[in-house]
C-alpha cells in the first residue's frame, strides 16, 4: 500500500520548481463550491476527494480540503470549553477593497480587493484598534467553519514554549535531552531548547519535495496515521522519527527552517507542562479568549498531535489569538500570556544567522517560532504553506488573518501580493 | 493489511455467546483514567490504543474509545453554530442515589447509585420537568467532552425522516427507488420507506458476530475508511454495500432489527433533503436547541456519515434533544420537530410484528427507529449498543440520558438493571 506524505504541510520551500511555472486555474476557475468537490449523495467519483490516493492535496481539490481535513483523518479536539463566546466588536467600513498597493517587482498598482484573487484568499479579517474593520470570505471557508492553518501552528506552539519560559517552567539553557531522554542518539543530543525556539538547529534535514530522498518523506510517512505497510521498518509515529534526525553543521550558527524543530518543541511543551499541546492550548489560550468554535489538530497513528502544522481553527479564533499578541498578552481584563514572552517574541532573533538561511526575506529574523519583519512598525506574523498569515501590526494597532489555498505551498511565490498590502493597509489605517 | 469491520457500532445482538459468559474486570477495575491509555507523551507501548490493530475496541480500551472516536478515524462534524449555549435549568437533588428498585430475574433489590456502576455507566443525567435533577460522569467522559451514541444515532435519523414526512418532504408510502434509484437490484427493489424506517423489510443480512460469514463483516469492510486491500473487490463505501444487500423473506411481515435499514434511511433523507444527514442534523435541530457542543459523525471512505451508528455527542445535548421529544417537538418558545412527527413515533408501531422478531422486551415496538415501550407511562426510548440511552417518560415529565461503555454490546445483558431502574424513578418523582 502507498504512503501518502504529509508533504504539504510541513515547509514553506516550494511544491516543486515545475509547480511555479506549471500555470494553474485562477481562484474564480478553481473556486471549490464551483467544482461541486464532495457534492451529493454520493458524489461522483470524478468529484470525490479521498485522502488514501492523495487527491485530498492535489490542486485545485486542495481548496476543499483545507477546509475539510477531519473528513479525511483522525484529528484531536482542542475545546472552547462550553462558555458563551465573546463577540469581536465590529466597526466595517467600505474603503478598504479600493486601497492600492504596489506588488514587490511591479510598476503596476494593485487594489486589495484584487491582491485576495491573486492569492486563492479563503478568508480574511482585519482588526484594526480591536475592531473588526474587514472580513470575507471566499472558497470552501465560511465564518462557523474551521480552515487548515499549515505552519501559523509552529507560532502556537513557540508561544506556549515562550509562556513556560517565563512561567518558569521551561529552561531555554537546558539541553532538549533534559527533557527529552529519548534524543540522546539524535542531532538533538548537544542542541538547547533556545536553539530548537529559534530553528537554529544544524540538521540533515531536507524539506525540498523535488527531491525524492530529502528527509521530509520519511518524517510525513512516520507521522501518517494510515497502517504502515507489512514490510516498513521504520518509524512509525512522530516521536519515533525525531529520534533518528541526524546533525549537519553545527547548532547555533544560522537559522534553517525545519519544520521537525516544532514537532521537538511541541514534546518538550507536552512533557514540561504535563499536558499535550491540544490540551495545553485549549487550557491556556482557547478557553479563555472568548473562541467561537473548538479547533483541532490532525494526529499521528498514536494519537500525537502535529505540532509542525496541524492545527485547524476559525477565522475569528484566529483574530482573538492575533489580537492577544497584539495587546502583549491581555485579552479583555485578563493577562493570558505573559507580557515578557511576547515582547521576547517581538524583539525577534538573530538577522544574522537569519540571512544565513538565503530565505528572501531581507531584514527579518525569527523567533520562538515567530517571523520577526523588523520593519518600522515592527510587525511580526506566523506563516504557514498556501498562503496561512496572521500579520500583526503594532504601530498601527492591526491585526491581518489570512487563511488561503493557493497552488504553490511557500510564501515566496506571492508574498509580492501581500506582504506590501498588509504595509499599506496599515499606513492607510493610521491616516483615515 | 487487516481490515478492520466496524462490528461494535452496528446491532444490538451480542458481541459472540462467549462474550457473555466472560467475566470482565468491573467499573472500577476497569477505569479508563485508572488505567491510563493514551497517557504520556508518547504513551507507553502497552498503554496505547489504535485503530489500525483493532485494539480500540477491546475491553477496557473501549472505556477509552467511546470518548475518543475522532482521534482514531476520520469524521464530520454536526456545527452547533456559534450562538451562546441555552443553559438547562437546575434542581439538583441528592435522594436520587439511593431509590431502590428490583432488578429483572432478581429478588434483590439494587440502589439507583450501584446501578450505574453495574453498568459501566460513563455519563448519566436526569432531567425532570426540564430541570437537570441528577447528572454525573464516569470513566473517560467529561461534561465538556462527547461520547459514542452508537445506535441511538438510528433514532436521531429516524427523527429526521418523520420531520421530512410531516413537512410533506418524503412520503413514506413511496417506494426507496423512487428516492434512491441506485437500489434497484438490491433487496429495496419492492421495499417502501416505510418499512425502511419501521425495521419492517426482509433482508440476508445477520448482524451475528459469532458467524464470520455474518454480512455485518462486509458492511463493515466497505464502511471502513482505511484503504482497502489491493485485492480487494467489495463494495468501497456505505452506498456500494447497500445496493448488494439481498432479500430473505417478505417485507412487511415482522420487525428486523438490522442497521443497513438506518443507512438507506440516512440516504433517502439527504436525497429528499437536500443534505447530508449531519448538515440536516445540524440545520434543523443542532443550531436549534442552544447545543453546548457540537456533535459528530464518524465517516466511510468517501465522507458518508454513519447513519446507523456514527454520532458522537455531548450528555446535556443529548439530554436537550429528549426534552425537546418529550415536549412534542417544541423546545422553549419553537417548534423544532412537527408535533405530529413525535406523535407518530410516540403512537408506536406494529406489536405483532415486533414480537416476530424475538427480541426479550414484552409489549414493545419500533417506530421511526425509536423503540417504544408501550407501558403505562408511555415512555420511548432510543438505545445503543454497550448502554447508550435516551428513555423519555411522558407521564412522568422525565427524561434519562445515559452513555455507557458496558463490556457486552447488546443492551439485553444490561436491560435488567437499568429499565426497572428507570421506571421505578420516574414513579419516585411524580411522588417526591
Amino acid at each position: 500500500m502507498k504512503i501518502i506524505s504529509f508533504l504539504f504541510l510541513l515547509t514553506v520551500t516550494a511544491f516543486s520548481q515545475h509547480a511555479e511555472k506549471k500555470v494553474f486555474p485562477d481562484a474564480k476557475e478553481s473556486d471549490p463550491e464551483l467544482l461541486r468537490w464532495m457534492n451529493g449523495f454520493p458524489p461522483a467519483e470524478e468529484k470525490t476527494v479521498r485522502f488514501s490516493d492523495g487527491t485530498f492535496f492535489m490542486f485545485p481539490q486542495l481548496r476543499w480540503t483545507v477546509a475539510n481535513f477531519r473528513q479525511l483523518m483522525p484529528t484531536v479536539r482542542v475545546s472552547r470549553g462550553l462558555e458563551a463566546p465573546i463577540p469581536l466588536p465590529r466597526k466595517e467600513r467600505s474603503d478598504i477593497d479600493d486601497i492600492e498597493f504596489t506588488p514587490i517587482g511591479s510598476d503596476q498598482p494593485m487594489t486589495w480587493a484584487a491582491s485576495l484573487m491573486k492569492n486563492y484568499t479563503d478568508g480574511i479579517l482585519v482588526l484594526h484598534k480591536g475592531n473588526i474593520v474587514y472580513e470575507r470570505y471566499f472558497g470552501a471557508l465560511k465564518e462557523d467553519e474551521v480552515h487548515a492553518a499549515m505552519s501559523v501552528t509552529k507560532s502556537f506552539v513557540g508561544t506556549l514554549a515562550a509562556m513556560l519560559v517565563f512561567e518558569g517552567k521551561l529552561d531555554t539553557s537546558k539541553m532538549v535531552v533534559d527533557y527529552i531522554p529519548e534524543l540522546k542518539e539524535s542531532a538533538y543530543a548537544d542542541a538547547s531548547v533556545r536553539q530548537v525556539m529559534d530553528m537554529t538547529t544544524g540538521l540533515k534535514f531536507s524539506e525540498d519535495y523535488s527531491d525524492p530522498k530529502a528527509e521530509i518523506w520519511a518524517f510525513g510517512t512516520a507521522g501518517n496515521p494510515l497502517p504502515k505497510p507489512k514490510d516498513y521498518k521504520g518509524p512509525r509515529s512522530y516521536y519515533e522519527y525525531l529520534q533518528t534526525v541526524q546533525k549537519q553543521g553545527e547548532h547555533g550558527t544560522g537559522f534553517g527552517y525545519k519544520t521537525v524543530n516544532t514537532e521537538v518543541l511541541g514534546w518538550i511543551v507536552a512533557r514540561a507542562s504535563g499536558l499535550s499541546v491540544p490540551n495545553l492550548l485549549s487550557q491556556r489560550i482557547w478557553r479563555r479568549l472568548g473562541m467561537e468554535q473548538s479547533a483541532y489538530f490532525t494526529v499521528d497513528g498514536i494519537g500525537t498531535a502535529f505540532a509542525g502544522g496541524g492545527l485547524n481553527a476559525g477565522l475569528r479564533d484566529m483574530a482573538r489569538f492575533g489580537e492577544m499578541m497584539r495587546n502583549n498578552g491581555r485579552f479583555g481584563e485578563q493577562q493570558i500570556i505573559p507580557q515578557a514572552a511576547v515582547q521576547d517574541i517581538r524583539s525577534g532573533g538573530d538577522k544574522l544567522k537569519f540571512n544565513k538561511s538565503g530565505i528572501n526575506l531581507s531584514g527579518w529574523s525569527y523567533r520562538n517560532m515567530w517571523w520577526i519583519t523588523n520593519n518600522e512598525h515592527g510587525a511580526f506574523t506566523a506563516r504557514g504553506v498556501h498562503g496561512q498569515t496572521i500579520y500583526i501590526d503594532p504601530m498601527a494597532e492591526m491585526v491581518i488573518v489570512r487563511f488561503a489555498s493557493h497552488p504553490i505551498a511557500k510564501n515566496a511565490a506571492f508574498d509580492a501580493y501581500s506582504l506590501p498590502a498588509y504595509h499599506s493597509l496599515a499606513k492607510y489605517l493610521m491616516q483615515n
